[in-house]
């Protein structure tokens, strides 16, 4: 029975400082691993759904610390490979009462950013799935990581996986040239399932809402059918949008 | 009084495993900052001789904290520039009895790896300075740090400032297609006092020990002196060549 | 292919001070999880050696825990099955210079101490499997452990599965009311591979060596044969026994 | 002069997971020592009061350990008796802003559970003391531990000792097979001053608010007085009842 | 240019309690370092301001530390002297919610309480400066630091450096006989710009508003103005009182 | 029956940097008390002899917390006298491999060094009381802690109480003005049985050996009789003198 998710993304480590210290007052720093697509490998991996994670990491005792993190959540990790130079850092000061939280990133340079198609197999990752989720995090790392991302969901759709996309735009991200809008139609060509609000909607595929008289009530609502709307028609593969609106998540269905 | 010392060179950030942990069981990380010229400057500090450490840190809080670690010490600050992406990072697992130390380098795209002529005002950096040491690490890095470090040393030969070399050959630097003989000469060239050892000398500079009967006692203490004369002669500014023997420290002077 | 190496066993909740603190001293313990056969099955999992281990733990918060660390080693832990109070805990206070170590048991009314023949599908267990390791801690647990290790041994004689056994003799377990001697012959007779000493053979199977000169040299060896040879004869299914000299390791094959 | 008060129950170790963490997330456990009858203990002490906390702890260093916390607070440890396996264990992980704390019991087999008349000297214990203070969490805990304490409420009563009791019914206690209102009538029968809301007074002596109109304003404290005047009556001895209602803290003297 | 700032005061030793431990249950300490005009010195450096704290400090390792603590924030510490048997400590017990913080203070005896007059040479101190700022806790402390505050606002005054002082009445410090209003007034006469509230005032100068109806609104700022012209009146030298009204900053210039 | 024994000495707060840090790069302290007199108590009540403390600590929560550690161990603190302003403090620096451990002391000024005559009630101390030990570092605090010592040891007298001191000589306290020689011989004087070794005997009672031939064998032996009987003669309450050699311990008896 194929019944394996599989999530692809960048997982960094994360450095955080003890007890609301500021990072050059703390001696120490705690760590941890985090990635939004790990994330929601471990919590899939809680549920008992059987998951891989996919990512590239260095071989060095810090790409297999993260590993065995993974591991210890029960996600799957034999479909990592390993390379490069580096795992993403970033450095955490947590707030205090009245000081916001502080984070350094010292991401550049790292192993899933120089990914290139034809390093990972992905008709040996599919095998036995029937579902891939992809973030829009993933093709703003780098040229490298969007074609990888692009070259995944193409074999989704060939080996007959449900592909998925948290289209989640970072402004911060987007640093190799490329712009958002330039990257995601064409992955999100492939994808069945799109979830994300109004503004990731404008900023990666370049929907705005229409018809909509935003002096009325219910303005949520009906911007976000009109995105959705759109976004299906354009898109034809895509069968269901999902989106999570202050007070209430929707999701509107193709066909 | 031109009275003060000035070091240059790289300096990361340590991140130790505590307790002998091995670096996937360690949950945190206990934070330092070091390198060897930061090191020299420490101590010169700590003996009440006025030091100003020189190096390219990134303008984030990681960067901030290397210079607050600095200050600590007593070494003199106002000298670094802010700039580039990232502090170098090594991962250190102490060993503990049966089991060796282990580190994971993360320092490829430091500040200071892309540092280039120019960037340092060497005039104002050696106003008030006496001395300048800089050791056989900083060009190893990159060819912008050579340069810099070249530019450095023809700066402070122009300004009457006594050069110190601390030669120090690490196999496992020199990465950027340069080798380790293709770049000292230059160096060693405007320098008046060299330390180093003969493999320093061999591998740096090209220079083996002549004339000595390698079966016949004394041999270290011979080879020494042939390694000294040669280094004196083919770089007439060098007035002085130290090196510490396995028993014992040796000093060569010029004329 | 078959290739999965089961291990049954106990693993407990290790609480170490921490700073060679005595336990009254300190105000907080370290958490790890261990036992010997878990222990090798995370060696093999590193080996990259697929492995499942085998045991009881409760279905609370510790369990969990124990679960998921065994995970992080790459150890299989789907044979795991649910029930029981509790499990076993020892405090460690790690010895200091003249100080030697301390380990308070809390072991008593563990979950694998309560296990009964028929709480594990040991068909399911061995589906995949070429091999089973059991040790004699597990027999000295319980009568009900102890039942529960001959169930699987004839399980996997059944299946083909080949069975290896480390005697490992321990005094002060062996509580239940059976001797050692008692129990292990009917174990070992299912057992193709044995691994011990001479103590743990006259201690677990009453086999003593003989005809041997303990005034004349190579002694060891000699008793060792003896042994080895008088397990062979025996127990006919026993193919090797594998034994640790103070300065060798010996094998002796059965035919 | 007689001016002591002892205090009987059960003290278990409380293993609680630092900074929020999750118990699997965390490597480390504080350690501390707690009992409803031993913080009461600590308070009185801390006030001055002579004070003697009685219970059952295993002769290990866990026990020991447990010996010194009391100490610390000035409670004298002279009356507890060594036996037994184990001192119980509850896990605790503190619950952050939007998640509630967690315990995990592990209090089985604990020493004080194995308690059985005629192992305490009574008639030493209570020299000297004036005062007993019991609570309903210690016949919850076994047969043996109930008969215990009606044994030390009986000889109170011979040698004039005041004898007070916390009614406080736990329903996830009384596992050993009787109920709360089968034990509690035969020891609140020797006791002067009772404590308890209620709901105490229902679960433990069946005793109801009777004839209180529950439509009507000052419900709580009708019922209150309703349930203290039937205390009373039923059992002789006690003198006092004393409540916490939400609002206020009532007590009914009998004649 | 001159324009440095100089500070001086008493820097204390601070070891709190961690994780809102009480001081008796807690095994460790966290230490820092701090003091009112310390804290100046580090925001200016902070600035990049040119500042140095000027205190005395005992000639061991916490007095090392303690200074180096200072350099890692950028304050100049060469003014510093060494002498005197001890840092002050206080110990800090952060409070929990609903208890408050504690600090219990071992202050006396402290190297800067011992100064005398003619101890440091203000006339290098003040080399460089433009500005020298002290705060109403110094001469609170003894008659020697109450003598050497003096001293350095007499020789600030004949360099030209301009005098600030907060004004900070504290009613627990002033313990060695002299009251506040018997010794400020010598001390303010020599200021240039005074910081404080009308309590401060009244405390330190016996300065009260005048024909204030204090039932009328605006009472505040019509008191402040009265009590910084009385200032300014007997003081001719104050050019500027500051203070922090509950709603707002008020400045009064002296022509 | 009396059976308790009454120490009488300083305790200070100690405070280790851990994990072998110096003490300018430890953020945190280790906290622990200690002191000579009060670890022989807390030997004596591990052994269940019962046993007072004796000393004078100041009225806050570091006394608190001093007088809980105190009780932990089973000592007895009823004896003990709040008063003073400080509690001596030293801080601890444990060496690593080629380091020695460094010790600040910061003593000065503590509630015992300003214990006078009269402060304790000897009489109520010894009430129940067989033994007194006390040591040569408490005379040596202050002239009224030798006062109160000398108070003690005449009520011990009186009452019938034998008296045993620890010469323990220690050349760095004695700072008050008197010389170890000048206070010890009344102490002595009252004594019954004495510890120490020759350098203790010749610098507090200025008694060295006699007649011994230092060029012969079984020097130290013949010394130390030599010692034992000068100390017994001129002090004839002194009963036995205890001493510990380099190679055994030695017992001399008067009569």
């Amino acid at each position: 029975m194929k019944n394996k998710v599989i999530t692809l993304g960048e997982i960094m480590l994360r450095l955080a400082t003890p007890a609301y210290l500021r990072i050059p007052q703390s001696k120490e720093f705690i760590a941890t691993f985090g990635g939004g697509e790990a994330n929601v490998a471990a919590s899939l991996a809680n549920y008992g759904i059987p998951v891989d994670y996919v990512s590239r990491i260095p071989d060095n005792d810090i790409g297999r610390a993260c590993k065995m993190d993974l591991q210890k959540y029960g996600v799957g990790t034999d479909k990592i490979i390993y390379g490069g130079e580096r795992l993403g850092i970033y450095f955490l000061e947590t707030g205090a009462v009245s000081r916001g939280s502080k984070v350094v990133y010292d991401r550049a340079h790292s192993a899933i950013s120089k990914i290139k198609p034809g390093m990972i197999d992905w008709e040996k990752v599919f095998d036995g799935a029937s579902w891939f989720h992809w973030t829009g995090i993933t093709p703003a790392i780098s040229q490298g990581a969007a074609d990888a991302c692009l070259e995944a969901i193409q074999k989704a759709n060939e080996m007959g996986v449900t592909v998925s996309c948290d289209l989640n735009y970072r402004k911060n991200l987007w640093k190799y040239g490329k712009k958002c809008d330039d990257v995601m139609p064409a992955l999100i060509a492939g994808t069945d399932i799109v979830l994300g609000n109004e503004e990731d909607a404008a900023m990666a595929l370049g929907i705005h809402p229409e018809g909509v008289d935003v002096t009325a009530g219910r303005v949520e609502s009906a911007a976000y059918e009109s995105v959705s709307k759109q976004v299906m028609k354009e898109y034809p593969q895509v069968k269901k949008v999902i989106t999570t609106l202050r007070s209430s998540i929707n999701a509107n269905h193709n066909n």
